[in-house]
């Protein structure tokens, strides 16, 4: 029905503007401006497949090259300037967008570093970075400690799982538009259920404990609240 | 008079040492030492051209393989080490330094990525990108809040502006010194007065208002006063 | 004994595994979970060589076409998380081993420049930039003013010595995995002495006076302490 090329412009456009929505409502709570909005909008879709376009190094990166990537961000800071005043739970919506991009992305990025022909590895890697590159970006230039880096969820794993059976269902030849469909949900899923229900995973030390972790660490601030 | 080479590569020197004055004067706000101010100085006025000559695509960036780049940092740390201390409004400075990299900027890497055969689209946005790159750099390393995303001015418009101005000459053939001083001089005091005069746009959210801002917003802070 | 290009491997993935160790620790200072440790690790570790890698500009960086250097960073959350919980000197350790990664990584990064054909100049700036811009990398990404910055030590001008004196002994034809290892040590010496001695240098401004820094700078910071 569509080909093969077809599908993975259109999951790429559609992991920038989850990515870019993401963006504009970080904008938002920041209180920065609509210029602002779309800037950083920009900056969290397209950043992640920028460093992999770079990274695979076969000429300026899709975001500069085809203008067609310049609208997701665009629409996004429209669509948060006119809709985000009736809308007040922002931290869940942002993290849904961001789990959408999330999921898109780590098809996208592995995907492209297979056809350009990199090893499973090191396409599985590339799709992790792609996939969280973006959301790391968005922090740092917000000048927020990194969503990736909160011991209260789980973040990189659900990229990681995405990468992993994109990378699987390619070797055997079993990729598709409907099992990249399958793995996105997979992806999804897994992410906001982490979320919603708190999963988490040993911190980096042994035998420190969570309760004893919000009086001094730098993970646990008020600006994460779950609304 | 001037070759189009030699203009070219002058306006990009003359913008890497005003962007080089910025990131040291932010250095001395922050009390870094010497060693710190040429390092700030070094990756706000070479990190814009090497972000955009890495984009281009075409070998190593300027800044590695010509020496010359590294004099302008080291200049501009000098200077501001003996001078800085006799002239306290560095906010005032910081801007009008600031303000002249963007200007030359955003000529310089619209240009360039027009003379490698990028299309005017993308060459307006590596542009913006090579102007608003440094002070994001310079800001990131210093962990601030980027200035480009201050609601209470405008930063990155006037960066567009020059870009699409330069394009649009370059397209018309109209190009030359001259004209690349005029769009500089328009970007300079378009910067500069939307600075003075504290104009800006829209927040990102409809019907959030300026004074309700202040409370909760992280654009806001004391470290921002204007001298 | 040894073939040069073993020495250079070898040296590189002792670097790499230092500097992981360095973000393992850093992460747990933080109290970032296991995932967000090996990622700080990995972005710490690899982050200045694949900055190296792209500006060198001779195909995918070496991080992500060989998988060898994964390794690094996955043993040292592993190390840190088994063994942290009784070794509580951490500022102590981090300094150590960001100190044989910054060590390590001025050699191999100039040297790598220049094998790629890169003049001195050029090949000593890649150098301090490849040994630096993990450790920068791994602060930005924390949130916290990078280290690099602090005016109470000195870290820029160790890696400038080894980057220089590498590139010295590549030019004088004495460069050998002995020489290798001595200009090693001189760097280490220089950066460990430097940190337990207090050396520093002016600071970015004439005539500002370190007791009077404290009240102001974003440089000073609890978080800093030395125990």
């Amino acid at each position: 029905m569509f080909s093969f090329d077809t599908v993975l412009v259109w999951l790429d456009l559609a992991g920038v503007f989850f990515f870019a929505v993401s963006g504009s409502l970080l904008a938002a709570r920041k209180q920065f401006d609509i210029l602002g909005s779309i800037l950083l909008a920009s900056i969290v879709s397209l950043g992640g497949g920028v460093i992999r376009d770079i990274v695979i190094n076969t000429g300026p990166p899709a975001a500069f090259t085809n203008p067609v990537y310049l609208l997701p961000p665009l629409l996004a800071a429209v669509l948060v300037y006119f809709l985000f005043s009736s809308v007040q739970r922002y931290t869940s919506l942002l993290t849904l967008f961001d789990a959408g991009g999330l999921a898109l992305f780590c098809i996208t990025g592995t995907l492209k570093a297979l056809t350009a022909g990199m090893n499973p590895v090191a396409a599985i890697l590339l799709g992790v970075t792609t996939a969280v590159g973006g959301g790391l970006l968005r922090d740092i230039t917000a000048n927020e400690v990194p969503e990736l880096f909160d011991a209260r969820d789980i973040y990189a794993l659900p990229a990681f799982t995405g990468s992993a059976l994109t990378a699987l269902l390619w070797q055997l030849g079993l990729f598709s538009g409907l099992t990249a469909g399958l793995v996105a949900a997979v992806v999804f899923t897994f992410r906001v259920t982490a979320w919603r229900r708190g999963w988490h995973v040993p911190l980096a030390v042994r035998g420190w404990h969570r309760l004893g972790a919000a009086s001094g660490g730098a993970a646990g601030g008020e600006s994460r609240g779950r609304d």
